[in-house]
């Protein structure tokens, strides 16, 4: 075997070492048997790769035992999400979220802040800018340890992440992350919110069993997202989902028909006395969330007409009601199709509250960190220096 | 290595010859290094499965001699698509169209039948058993060269082939391949039409060079199949691309607006008059078809906003008027957007004819005989003596 061969070989080995630790997570260290059983290398070269990539601070050894076994227990190792950082990131007219997460995908920290709506494009630029570098400085991660930042915005984005923005006009043909790359020495990217919403709730919220999902991000706004096969599909220029923007089938009205009148608690929005009042069968509540499945129903029976998912996920504004909802809705679903009643899937309301969007976008970031991590035509990256213990 | 595993390696060695020799196609024989080059295994394993599979009857030498080299021509072979024959059957609400092929996808027999719109469904059943059984007779098919029957219906097939069907109601939760079965002792298989069109257009047709299709089929009935990543996408209850049962967006009412009063040709059909009229820019002709693909764009325009795909394939009893057509469906879908111009893919026209849906059955009567072929848990069946040379 010639000499690049070889390298080309010690990456590959590298590479399916960090891609079954990655699989299993930090709370699951491997034992070096382990590892050779998964990946299929020899006992020998396990030793040397796990070596190698410890001392470039991508791996290290669990310092708890390895349980259930007599005699000295095995050596295991766990990848060093503490390698590098990256951010998640949701902006959408009236308020910024951000995440800060391992390589792990290990969430640290937390931001939200309300927005001005009416802020012009260059502005709101300027404050996402702001926030971002605040939330970092606070956060105590300098610019190298940062490996990617990923945006979720209201909009299609296309493949190279140009925006058309419904919802900000300023930000319509805008390359949102080429802008923000002039100011974060990292991989940034840019993505649809519900495209988003839609990754998050396969990754740790509400349809982590299911692969082909449809995600509706539901409130003053309405759009879907579609996961099929386990991936999120953005469709050929990204607009996948988007059935908000189809004029006949009204989702994007359909919000009108809410306004909950009746009694409130103090702090309690308005969405949550509506879905407390429907819970309590209060007529006035239901009636309105009957009138408000009515007008969602011709736009997400299209979708399911379309794409026939195993499961439909809601989130977004209106998931406080989301339970009183979804036998509403199934009933006005299956009336959606002529002839024959529509066969509508298990519908079920998202568990990630308002981080949705921006955990699906540290989702989206790991996902490019483990392409470069795992790209074979290129060589490791290195730990930067700060995080190599 | 022990017996058994020896067997499983020869099953699977076997598999990667018979696979990479099919995807070549009858016209590509290859010789015995091309195939240790494909499939990656050593000449002499090579040499020893082809002399297996030949013996058996699954492969043969290709008599041609390969050219453009000097001295002995190297001994090339290929897939025996004489080996088995398979049949792939469209029957509509007025017609049966059944194709014959052999086992690489030759098609060497055709014939199409008028029905009587009315035929009730157990006499529809009895007519289809009666003119597969006719049409196999006809053209010397025994019954055990016959390895899959695939039949297209309009109507929604679930995972395990029973049929919800709107147009032939009496065919609704009804078995029609158990039925069948009771008849023909090979694999049967039903499909919904439209996705066996699509498929037809992925192989043969239109939609070749591209993976993530939409394949209208429009004219008395407007119906959809998706083909996403190269693969047909059936939903998880079949109902995928079933945008024609939708009951606010119209499709089914579509066609109300045709109806062409002008000058036709003897033996000339009212569509294909009406596509003339449009060529020579007829007025009256023109405002029909546009009439006509504004009733269209809203679901056609919900399914580009689910899954906003490379290519649009028009296909079914429309097709010859599809050229007119397509620009005046283009900008009618633009419009199907709120705020932004709906980002309408490439519009193109079916080359199949009348002939698609048989065809994609016959594709998918292959891929069965291919599953059947290349599933490694199962020994490789015989080829039938009769078919044996």
């Amino acid at each position: 075997m010639r000499g690049h061969d070889l390298a080309a070989l010690r990456r590959l080995n590298t590479i399916a070492v960090l891609r079954f630790l990655r699989s299993q997570g930090p709370g699951r260290p491997q034992s070096l048997s382990q590892l050779a059983a998964a990946t299929g290398l020899s006992r020998p070269t396990v030793d040397q790769v796990v070596e190698e990539l410890t001392a470039q601070g991508w791996l290290t050894e669990a310092s708890e035992p390895a349980s259930g076994r007599s005699g000295r227990p095995a050596r295991r190792f766990r990848f060093r999400g503490e390698a590098g950082r990256v951010v998640g990131v949701d902006i959408g007219l009236h308020k910024v979220v951000l995440l800060l997460s391992d390589l792990a995908g290990d969430v640290t920290a937390t931001e939200r802040e309300e927005m001005d709506p009416d802020m012009g494009g260059a502005e709101r630029l300027a404050f996402l800018r702001a926030r971002i570098e605040r939330f970092l400085d606070e956060q105590k991660v300098r610019p190298e340890e940062l490996w990617a930042l990923c945006v979720g915005v209201p909009g299609i984005v296309g493949e190279t992440g140009r925006i058309t923005s419904v919802i900000v006009p300023e930000w319509s043909d805008f390359e949102l992350a080429r802008r923000l790359g002039e100011s974060f020495p990292c991989r940034i990217l840019a993505e649809n919110d519900v495209n988003l919403a839609t990754l998050a709730e396969h990754w740790q919220g509400a349809a982590q069993l299911a692969d082909d999902v449809v995600c509706l991000l539901i409130g003053h706004r309405s759009s879907c997202g579609v996961l099929l096969g386990g991936r999120l599909h953005r469709g050929h220029r990204g607009w996948a989902g988007e059935l908000g923007l189809h004029r006949g089938l009204g989702l994007s009205h359909a919000h009108e028909v809410l306004g909950w009148r009746g009694e409130r608690r103090a702090g309690e929005s308005e969405v949550a006395a509506l879905a407390r009042a429907a819970g309590a069968s209060d007529p006035d509540a239901l009636e309105i969330l009957d009138r408000y499945a009515t007008r969602l129903a011709p736009g997400i029976g299209a979708l399911l007409l379309a794409v026939d998912p195993e499961l439909v996920v809601l989130s977004g504004g209106m998931t406080p009601a989301g339970e009183a909802l979804t036998p509403l809705l199934t009933r006005q679903l299956r009336d959606v199709a002529l002839d024959v009643p529509l066969h509508v899937p298990r519908i079920t309301v998202s568990t990630l509250g308002e981080q949705g969007v921006a955990l699906g976008a540290v989702r989206k970031a790991l996902d490019s960190v483990e392409a470069l991590l795992c790209d074979a035509t290129g060589p490791l990256p290195s730990v930067p220096p700060s995080m190599n213990r």
